[in-house]
């Protein structure tokens, strides 16, 4: 890991997050939003320097905040802006500050419009009053996502926090919202960034990329390079630190343009593209349909490609072909298939796509057979042999990668490993023909 | 949110989190750890009063740690023991004791035993030198699961660091291995403890739990309830604080059997239970087998059953029906059933799932058809319209709940609800024979 903090300009500002709650404290709840904050916040050249998290308790959160804010004199806290009398973010912080809270009519009428809004019986209860309660010389920000809305505090010395609330989905609609315009405003166009993109590799081995990578195995033009392996390839990061955010685009658009032209077709997309996504598209561009036919992943991979919505014009189903004998009834392996290759085979596999493809009229099948474990493997045959097959207009090919992992691992690489089959036996139908 | 650590005795150890990681600032991790190492302690009886993540700098983590154990006196780092020069927790943390670095020979013969025993070629790199370089006077402690040990330093006063790998399978290992078994003695008997179970549900809505729940709603005999509402039901927390361990798990065991009395067959298991799993025992007792019919769920079902090592003697299989044709050819859905219904109809699931249960020659079969969004809906049946069915040798069940969420939470709630649904029909079963 490389010192990202250094290479930031001094006109950038540095920030804390404070993250307050008992159930992240106690690890009920993973936190998440730190994580969102620092990247949303990276992008536009604010250096996340240290991040805190302490529990509900008004002592806890005013000695958090205030150690925070003597390091780097800017904060920003989620969590503990709720209605009840245990969410007491803002008279803590607002007694850092020397401020009363005071009644905010503007909030209350609002919050009262909320309530009346949802068709809720009778008046708005009391405890939600507390959420109108405002620090003095604060700034509301509005959050549309939610009743608590966020507060901006600063004092004399230019010193500030932002308070936001704690859900999720909330938190991340104000950081978009008011958060970032805010920030962003206030950094003025001089700021330096960290940027990054990342690319989808499949197919390819960790091991493998260096050499194709060759002299940008290791970074390039001032561009860093991670690799990030995981169940569904692996991801490769170019980040830019320490420039404009204008600049930064431009190296990192020529970074992405050079690993593309020497990773060619291993490269399916960028940044949290899905590859099943990929070969709908794909089909849907060649007007063609799909069904599979899946044993060890037992529905995996029909779930992977109708997960995506308006899928129904591209997939017509498939068979989930646990047991033999739904292999050969279902989709037509010949027993003696079975009997002289076994189940876990490419001929079956072969077998299995060309039966799902003809009995469902689909122009393309995919098939996969597997030993997921932990039980069923044998020396010839050990655990993480996966066959798949695809079977695009009677054209068949069949693979049988050796997969890592526990048993989810293993199905979830099979199926990942099977879209990845089928985009490139249709890369190479359309360069065949 | 309640003041935990309020209630918990001054005997028992106060301790800080540190993370450390540019990965983790910068947000492009997760922090997991943290999360996990505060569960485990609460369980023995430790309170997490502040956690903290800085970047890899030596002076980021030096200050970090120093400032954790000015408050507290005992912190756990987990970051930064790896083999590169940036792994630098080490020499950090041994500065604050103001203790030197020696190379540990132990240490470093099992270093270079692992990579011989890789079959790796050549020397083992200078590199992992590093990682057998010991602050003075610390103990060493075993990491089974990887290459750095974990470090525990402590001075005259009993102000201690333990610090962990980064890596989470790793550090959950060494946590379980050596973190909780040295903490636990060093608290000796009398250390009251945070322990919590949770119930799991299924079929009932949050809003209706209450009433169901009466007297026990709002939590009981020293005991706090609190309700989790997710895609896969309501989880019921029961938190016992601020006493021994055993009078705890007694006051727990007493808590869940009064909740199981009053919530009934809603509860279909415990703490990470998955109704997946509890569903394959029920028809594994009953020597049944089952097979599935898709549409909107596309394979989930399937997947979740077959998620399950050893469900093979169980699920034979089963067919995604996307398609309307696929509906009718594939499991003999009726043409006029479909145009006088629709295929969102309880009528269209109930001949899904007995076409499933015949035609595969399964005892029981299950079928999800519904409008998963975004697109689809109608007013009359709008997105989250979800019609299951069950046939349990030829006697059929159907419901139409209504799912809200996203497409993803739509369907996973599907799949939940059709297992829900078996699960009370084998129960119903049990009851009438």
């Amino acid at each position: 890991m490389d010192r990202f903090s250094r290479n930031v300009a001094p006109r950038n500002v540095n920030v804390e997050i404070v993250t307050i709650g008992d159930e992240l404290l106690l690890g009920f709840t993973i936190d998440t939003n730190a994580a969102h904050l620092a990247r949303e916040l990276a992008a536009i050249g604010v250096a996340i320097v240290r991040r805190s998290t302490c529990g509900d308790g008004a002592d806890d959160i005013a000695a958090a905040v205030r150690e925070a804010l003597d390091r780097t004199g800017a904060v920003i806290t989620t969590g503990g802006l709720g209605p009840t009398s245990d969410d007491l973010t803002k008279p803590s912080i607002a007694a850092i500050f020397g401020r009363a809270m005071r009644l905010d009519e503007a909030v209350l009428e609002n919050l009262k419009g909320r309530w009346k809004a949802r068709g809720w019986p009778g008046d708005m209860p009391v405890a939600n009053r507390q959420q109108a309660m405002i620090p003095e010389g604060a700034t509301v920000l509005a959050n549309r996502h939610g009743s608590a809305p966020g507060i901006w505090l600063e004092d004399e010395a230019g010193r500030w926090v932002v308070m936001l609330p704690g859900v999720p989905r909330e938190m991340r609609g104000m950081c978009a919202d008011v958060l970032l315009p805010r920030v962003r405003e206030r950094l003025g166009a001089s700021a330096t960034v960290i940027a990054s993109r990342t690319l989808r590799t499949s197919g390819v081995a960790e091991s493998a990329l260096p050499e194709i990578l060759g002299p940008l195995a290791s970074g390039f033009n001032g561009l860093s390079l991670a690799y990030l392996p995981g169940w569904e390839g692996v991801d490769l990061r170019l980040t830019c630190r320490g420039h404009l955010a204008t600049e930064a685009a431009a190296m990192l658009e020529t970074g992405v343009a050079a690993m593309r032209e020497r990773l060619g077709v291993t490269v399916y997309g960028e940044g949290n593209d899905d590859l099943a996504a990929f070969v709908l598209q794909q089909l849907r561009a060649r007007r063609m349909t799909i069904a599979v036919a899946e044993s060890c992943t037992g529905g995996m991979l029909g779930a992977r490609l109708t997960a995506i919505p308006g899928s129904s014009d591209v997939v017509l189903g498939g068979v989930i072909a646990y047991s033999n004998e739904v292999k050969e009834k279902h989709l037509g392996v010949h027993t003696s298939t079975i009997a002289a290759h076994g189940a876990v085979s490419e001929a079956t596999a072969r077998e299995m796509a060309t039966g799902a493809r003809t009995r469902f009229g689909a122009d393309v099948a995919i098939s996969i057979t597997g030993i997921a474990g932990p039980d069923g493997g044998t020396p010839e045959k050990p655990v993480g042999t996966i066959c798949i097959a695809v079977d695009v207009q009677g054209a068949v090919q069949s693979v049988r990668p050796a997969v890592v992992g526990d048993r989810d691992e293993i199905r979830s690489r099979s199926a990942q490993a099977a879209l990845s089959l089928v985009r490139r036996a249709l890369l190479l139908q359309s360069e065949t023909t």
